[in-house]
């Protein structure tokens, strides 16, 4: 069996990347929604109907683990795939977020004020919040929807004076609640991570969900062997995409970092 | 038989509320996709899929003559849909589009030197420059496509400084083309019509598509006896979402403009 790596659009890419540099002998196969980009502004109904598509798609490639590399899909959806398809339909597969990984980083850091960005979706689950006071109940959490960050992001406006006038506009009611650490929420933010440190000050600790993810996805294999020795290791990977056009190819690069430049051409599958 | 408008999202009903101003009387249905918007950036493949499956729904709601009141839709789908689907299921309905009306203005406005501005999937579809050339083969055509102005203007951060300097890169090589007309190939671009203007100058004429559209809709209908006189006028309105959420309403309030707030609640529709 593989593991499966699911995200909306391509920003879970960046996750991948980060798990293949700590878990490089694994099957992985790749699913990005980008014909239904972006979930963010989307209802909770919409995003489990979506979700629920690709975990499926996953499963029936032979996954037999999947990381949803997607916080919104994460927040929204991820607990009732667990309680009711997975209990029902797939009860020796698993399914896994991108949120715990960086609230567990929350409780490591022991910090006290915590920010969190994402998008609206991310933000109105209320799902870091939830899941922080679970593992660290004495820290206060801010949180702030950054909506225009994903877009600015995938146009590749990251140098664009635009995009600090806009981060420093979401960015300064966390910095007047002085927070001391603040979770990227969203797989894009962090390709922006050293413009976010700039404003919001270099004592905040920036936590990124791609590196926290592929650590402690680790640990999960180290601590199930009844997963881990079921799982391939030919060190071969698959690319799925709902929607193939040049933009999105441009995209992949970008978020696959150089080292992954050559990786066979992306797959389109029908949604 | 009633008139349905369709949109992959709500930027639409500016268009429909347009309409409306000219002709009242009829019965509308409105339509937008916002589960799976925005269609600009997705590939011809799937926006035919999306578009057929829109226009499929709205003829199951009885609608006789359709406007695709999305300019990415119009550019990519307009002509198959026509061609193929309608000829074959639909004979005696009608699929319009947004882009025609826009385009005999500026052979109406004689214009010589006409910029165009839209999501990346209407400027890579070519659609105006092959409609303006038909109407007006004289005319020399400039496209640009403008991204970040959907999601800044869903955004509403239309007094944002970032939008002034987003649009002041963006229009700065029509500038440099010294048009003399400018095209707004997006349902959203008229609601920022007036920052437009003081950034291309005042000398440029905007063109704007839902006034456009509203009264070629008109002349097509005396036109279209056949077609007219199928058509119901009770002055009902029914609206289908694919999505429904909080934002989206807040939305549709800022689209419809004030005389529309009482429009009853959104329908929800399952795609």
């Amino acid at each position: 069996m593989k593991i499966g790596v699911f995200d909306s659009g391509l920003g879970g890419l960046s996750i991948l990347r980060e798990i293949i540099k700590v878990l490089p002998d694994y099957d992985y196969v790749y699913l990005g929604d980008n014909a239904r980009v972006p979930y963010g502004g989307r209802s909770d109904k919409v995003i489990y109907q979506f979700t629920k598509n690709a975990v499926d798609f996953l499963f029936k490639k032979n996954c037999g683990l999947i990381v949803l590399a997607c916080n919104t899909a994460s927040s929204m959806s991820l607990q009732r795939i667990q309680q009711e398809y997975l209990a029902k339909n797939y009860p020796d597969r698993r399914v896994l977020g991108v949120i715990k990984p960086a609230v567990e980083k929350v409780g490591e850091l022991q910090a006290k004020r915590v920010g969190v960005i994402g998008t609206y979706a991310t933000v109105n689950s209320k799902a870091f919040i939830r899941e922080i006071k679970k593992v660290y109940p004495k820290a206060q959490i801010f949180q702030k929807a950054c909506p225009l960050l994903v877009p600015i992001i995938e146009e590749g406006e990251i140098d664009w004076i635009g995009l600090k006038l806009i981060l420093e506009k979401y960015l300064a009611p966390l910095k007047k609640k002085k927070i001391d650490s603040l979770i990227l929420g969203c797989t894009h933010y962090g390709l922006i991570a050293n413009k976010i440190q700039s404003i919001i000050g270099k004592d905040v600790r920036i936590i990124t969900e791609g590196i926290e993810t592929a650590i402690k996805l680790k640990d999960y294999l180290a601590r199930h062997p009844e997963i881990e020795f079921k799982l391939l290791k030919n060190k071969a990977r698959e690319f799925y995409v709902t929607d193939l056009n040049l933009r999105f190819l441009k995209m992949a690069r970008f978020f696959l970092g150089k080292k992954f430049r050559n990786f066979k051409d992306l797959t389109f599958i029908s949604i």
